[in-house]
């Protein structure tokens, strides 16, 4: 099977909704930062288009039942049962055929020394002032989805696929009780363009002794907010959105999906509480199942705008000890597709250009949602 | 022709300089950003080589000679007589059919609207303090390198490369002219990963009116250096990296090449003037030349190390109307690979995870350096 990635709309897409012609820039009142919308540069000619080979299983995917034994010994195994799932996190060294639907693993090529290393080796010039270096020690770890060889999220049923969020909420609760973790990322990359090396279903984690500059910003800017008003930013962005519809793709009970104003890629998408809550390993298992449809139904909407397409999703989640953080950070799973690539601008000012703007983004996936249920009001 | 991509280091690369296992973060003093270094993570399977059809010309580039009227009218043509260079500037819309070698012509695409265009009409909720947007104005050119269907800029001779620079310098000094314009940056996309949408060896230039908050950052962080010790941060660290002399991988009279100490991404070179310089439009013609001859070598180095890379190549210029500044900004230009994806790690923190450590990125173009002239010396 042969697919042409790189268009970052769909021909269908609205083009008056586009607002061609005309560049603003969007500043994004979480991050501080201000993206450029181009929508118009989404017509230009491309002699780029990339032909995508998508393979079928290799013998060799060391994420597949019968290849335990090609990864690190799991920390955590989840089974779903007929009605009920089973938990296992000890002893697991001593059953290498525990039957498993979910399975965490230590990364075999991590991006972070072990926690338990002890402090690595002076680099030789690390005392100079203008050459700073630090070890970075926590643990990066593989939530393997499924023993079978699925490609997506959306080939497992909801129960197999709440799992998944049940270990990242158990892995976060576990990296969170070691007091040098200062910050927590969940993500998952789907497809080589967002920076998968592997095709088999997975998502990872990465627990690190430092808090990267750009989350201490964001945790500020979180605070300040609520200082100045009392209230939430992600509480009070979501409820502008709901107010303004625009962007808004999707409601349950629980949630709200949406194209936020200022979106740093095109067709970004952003699933969150709409009650106030900072992390996402203290959400109950019947909003965790909520979050695991709607995702569901979000990745579906994608693939039939973007047949094939390379995606990423991010899990933001108040980063540990910040104990006065709780009131101020809440946390959002975002998903995005990979449309556009970074080019020279981009890297040298660090300001993104996105072609498609964030209503017209959210009004492709609500037809989507309309096909699937035409009664659905938002 | 098809080759893959993907593959951070060649198969020679000196395992025993990446420092195998251990993780370590850098300071970027310049920026002020921390990058990870993993290189052990390069030697992890990878599902998704990509495989890349290099196509021969198309019939329908609008950047080669006979096709000028595909591209709006030129605002800067210049050509290589037998001795001499000639510039024009004027009544070139009188002139469809002016003899060139360089041309500079608006994007027909841009990421920002046209200077002379009046304020843009305002976006319906910009007035919504979380829903914060501004027009954006200036400009954005297309620097056609060739009237021939050159893909590299090595393809040139000496003079016909040197002239791109001279249209690099004669477009800064008229975006800085222009009262409103607060950043110019002028880049080059060679290949899909690296942005491009054409084939045709073209850089770009965008002039907008207002600072990118990335770059007032890292304004301040050299004005700082500036007024705590006296020097340029810029000087300060080429004559560190002089002393150093792990990752310096070619001199000049006048440049110094080298791969920065916390390069953010595997393989970035920094070119730069020995001599304190703010704005690459004030170099005089022999230096531009130097500079051209060097960047050449970096890139037919590179092409060596990875056959038929993208890569970017970034001129950082000291930003107009900053009149305090000439003495704390320092030009450079910078040139890497794109062998690396943005992932979901990179996405939610901000921080770049680099499997290629600079010691050993340097070494490899040392090695061809040296194969080019074996008694040159550091």
């Amino acid at each position: 099977m042969i697919e042409t990635a790189r268009s970052a709309t769909s021909p269908s897409a609205p083009a008056e909704a586009a607002g061609a012609g005309v560049a603003e820039t969007r500043l994004d009142p979480i991050t501080g930062q201000w993206t450029v919308f181009a929508p118009h540069r989404d017509q230009r000619p491309d002699e780029f288009q990339v032909t995508r080979q998508v393979s079928s299983r290799t013998e060799t995917c060391p994420f597949c039942r019968g290849h335990e034994t090609d990864t690190p010994q799991p920390v955590w195994i989840g089974r779903v049962d007929e009605d009920d799932v089973q938990i296992e996190t000890t002893g697991l060294d001593r059953c290498a055929d525990f039957d498993w639907s979910v399975r965490v693993v230590p990364n075999k090529f991590p991006a972070v020394a072990a926690a338990a290393q002890p402090p690595l080796v002076s680099h030789p010039q690390r005392d100079h002032d203008l050459f700073r270096s630090r070890p970075l020690c926590g643990g990066h770890e593989v939530i393997i989805e499924s023993p079978e060889h699925v490609e997506s999220l959306c080939d497992l049923d909801l129960a197999e696929a709440a799992l998944v969020f049940r270990a990242y909420q158990d892995r976060i609760r576990f990296w969170r009780r070691n007091p040098h973790i200062r910050y927590i990322s969940v993500f998952k990359n789907v497809g080589g363009e967002a920076g998968a090396s592997l095709r088999h279903s997975h998502s990872q984690l990465i627990a690190v002794d430092q808090m990267p500059g750009w989350i201490s910003n964001l945790v500020d800017r979180m605070r300040r907010h609520q200082a100045n008003t009392g209230c939430c930013l992600q509480c009070d962005l979501l409820r502008a959105e709901q107010k303004s519809r625009q962007r808004v793709i999707a409601q349950t009970d629980s949630l709200i999906a949406y194209c936020p104003f200022a979106s740093r890629v095109p067709m970004l998408v952003r699933i969150t509480t709409k009650k106030h809550q900072a992390c996402f390993a203290d959400l109950d298992q019947s909003t965790v199942e909520e979050v695991t449809s709607l995702l569901l139904r979000v990745v579906s909407w994608l693939q039939q705008i973007h047949p094939g397409t390379a995606y990423n999703h991010l899990l933001h989640t108040c980063p540990p000890r910040l104990s006065d953080s709780s009131e101020a950070f809440h946390w959002s799973l975002e998903l995005f597709p990979r449309l556009t690539q970074i080019a020279g601008f981009e890297w040298s000012s660090q300001c993104l250009i996105n072609p498609v703007l964030p209503e017209a983004a959210a009004a492709l996936f609500r037809r989507c949602a309309a096909a699937e249920n035409p009664r659905m009001v938002l």
